[in-house]
């Protein structure tokens, strides 16, 4: 259980509330101290005293199964004791408010907080209020942090670099805060982003991000480096924005075929859950291009190494 | 990690049922070790190998945010394995009887019990029935033992004794098992307690428990040292047992001006979660006087005092 | 915190799914493994460093209190790391298959995977499917293999053996798992089984099995050293196969005058949980010859001996 080599790092960050505000730096340290972390879920003994004896509070307001799972495997390995709260029977239920519920956990003086909330800002409100580290795992459509790193820590371990590559995202960019937070990550680190959907799915003035828009796939799967599908969510607005997941899947579903606009060495993403048959055909999904599987494995690698960085950040010694 | 000095102590009692069973001494040992356990939430490691290999079980059959957080992370800080069942998903939903689902969760050897449950006497029961130590965490309207020594704790921190200080606790009286274990706890150590609220909330001959009775807000505050609000349950009974939540605050919520009835250094309490605008003004709650966040702070190290005495027991130590 | 003293194994088996699959040594070698496992829970310090650093996740598809918390405690015991989920809330009430789902928590690097899930075969297609290990926790009406070795353990405490004894089993033979993997292990270990129950819950043909088949309880109990009583589902077919729970007691309900027909030293068993008055008197339940309380904990013994197998075979030692 010996401590991985962790960079010499000068992190002093609180909280991880968004990709928008983190510098160039910051982004490659945390990528950098994951290349550390990630070899401790390889051992026979997956684990490491870095955050013995630090509490953690896991608020998930919206169902998760990976993210949370892939925090709560994180806290693990690194010995940190974790308290898990979801939006039901919680005091929230009784009426108390959000920022009362927070102060309340506050008191038992937890060093980190997690939150996943179906409200934009909500981390970041909290964040300005507690004294604890405070990491968004998802805010409504605004943004998804670790996400965005775990995908960048992918396509860095693929192609070596993020700066100059073409990512073509595709789906719902409208709705999703997957989409924002690479958009982010990705226009700061020098790649060229382009996000291609629906035209019921693409918000206004979203050029103004940096990014190009295409509404055909084909011309936007063209020479890309990476490919990182959206999920069509389902449960959310359904039927509303397009007529049909077949023909969703006709226009904007990824398969073998116009995986071929793509560079021969191209790598495909999705943040999952999948939606097979509907934004990806199961070939792409299984196929030897995809690293979606590496995505999840690489999730808790990303999320040990924010976790580490911002306990640095509680301790004053960052 | 190391120890905290914790007092010399012979404890022998296997459970924490209610405050009516417990000594002056007994009290006012649990205060004194939670005085040293409380230095161990400051550490940068919270953490303490206490209870290293002791298995907790907590049984909440009601829906509870801080009160089962309070005892999680009391018990991942002494370093116990804890097991958590709540009321929904258990065997007592196939129809099985609680005296059985207890049987069978002593069966696996757990060395402590926690229990919340809607009926009054459920934790008694299982106290005479478990070779287990059995922690009351809320019996109905009947008591909540660790809160009202947490209240005790707290407000010994502030006016460094118990005896002889003027209490006045507001609210619905009769529906409260915080009030119940308070009542027990503050005239048993020599305080004066005034209860105040709404006749509909008043039961019967509660004089005979050694307190005052007042209908009247502004009368009742009059030189009391300690202010202690109660939460009026409005999801329980709602506007049963007042016309409106404006009125009840007309009539018995805590402001500002009614405060300065009050001693110029008394404190205002709050077992949470608060009912802001309905028994207690923000003003109030967020004011100089308010301890209420120290309040949830102390319940952690309470806690582990109460975990630590009643294993003592469980060894045949004590 | 000491490891107990384990025979030395020969243990290749990656998966646990059914009894079906084992053999009589491999069956001998849990039940000894469990027996130096079950010192462990008897200890002050209940804690074995045996799996440190391992990573198990419960996938609990179906509610369970007894099962669930058995393997929880089997986990902490050998110092895992343990991830909890439930079906509810899931990335599965996204729409995603169960295998997406699984094979995203098993990028995450799990050493081993609990489930328990209401289809069978559930636990056969993740064991091909996953490199972690698999132990079934139950399965439609499939097998429950833990359960199974369970009762063994326990026969065999209290009889020194299996094979030569009589053993009757009554109830639900058509809808149990527990059922179906007890007749396999206890027809491979040599014991004479027979079963009982009405007509509309005997399955066709049972008698391929190896057991003998009545319809008459007290006949079926005549010189029997083993009675094992199934729980009637009074939540899943309810009133359909039998008329009312009182003509179920008064055919099928093991009272003491019953009993006696069995051998004077007969011991009772009951998975649980128990419906008193329905397949089981309470003077029965709780009188001398019940080993019921005894089998729940065992359980956690015999999990924490294939817990410890099953990661054996993991780590390529086996």
């Amino acid at each position: 259980m010996s401590e991985p080599a962790i960079p010499e790092v000068t992190w002093t960050r609180k909280d991880l509330v968004g990709i928008a505000d983190l510098s160039v730096e910051e982004i490659e340290l945390i990528l950098d101290t994951a290349d550390s972390f990630q070899e401790v879920s390889q051992r026979s003994i997956k684990k490491v005293p870095t955050l013995r004896g630090k509490t953690v509070l896991n608020l998930f307001f919206e169902p998760s199964t990976r993210t949370r799972s892939s925090f709560e495997l994180a806290e693990k390995r690194l010995s940190a004791d974790a308290l898990n709260f979801s939006g039901s029977g919680s005091a929230l239920s009784k009426g108390e408010s959000l920022i009362d519920t927070a102060r309340n956990l506050e008191a038992m003086a937890p060093d980190l907080v997690i939150i996943r909330h179906q409200h934009p800002g909500v981390p970041h409100m909290l964040a300005q209020r507690l004294e604890s580290g405070v990491i968004n795992a998802g805010d409504g459509a605004h943004e998804h942090p670790t996400q965005a790193l775990l995908d960048a820590f992918t396509i860095r371990q693929h192609k070596g670099r993020l700066a100059g590559l073409a990512v073509t995202i595709v789906g719902d960019i409208e709705h999703s805060r997957v989409v924002r937070s690479n958009i982010h990550l990705l226009v700061k680190m020098g790649a060229q982003v382009t996000v291609a959907g629906p035209r019921t799915m693409m918000p206004a003035a979203v050029e103004k991000l940096g990014v190009r828009v295409s509404y055909d796939l084909d011309e936007a799967l063209t020479d890309a480096d990476v490919v990182m599908m959206l999920r069509v969510q389902l449960e959310r607005h359904g039927q509303s924005l397009f007529p049909s997941t077949r023909e969703y899947f006709q226009l904007f579903g990824l398969t073998q075929a116009r995986l071929a606009q793509a560079k021969d060495d191209a790598i495909v993403m999705h943040p999952g859950p999948m939606n097979r048959g509907v934004e990806i055909s199961s070939a792409v999904a299984d196929g030897k291009t995809s690293v979606i599987l590496e995505q999840v494995a690489n999730g808790v690698a990303v999320r040990m190494a924010v976790l580490y960085l911002l306990s640095l950040a509680q301790q004053g010694d960052g």
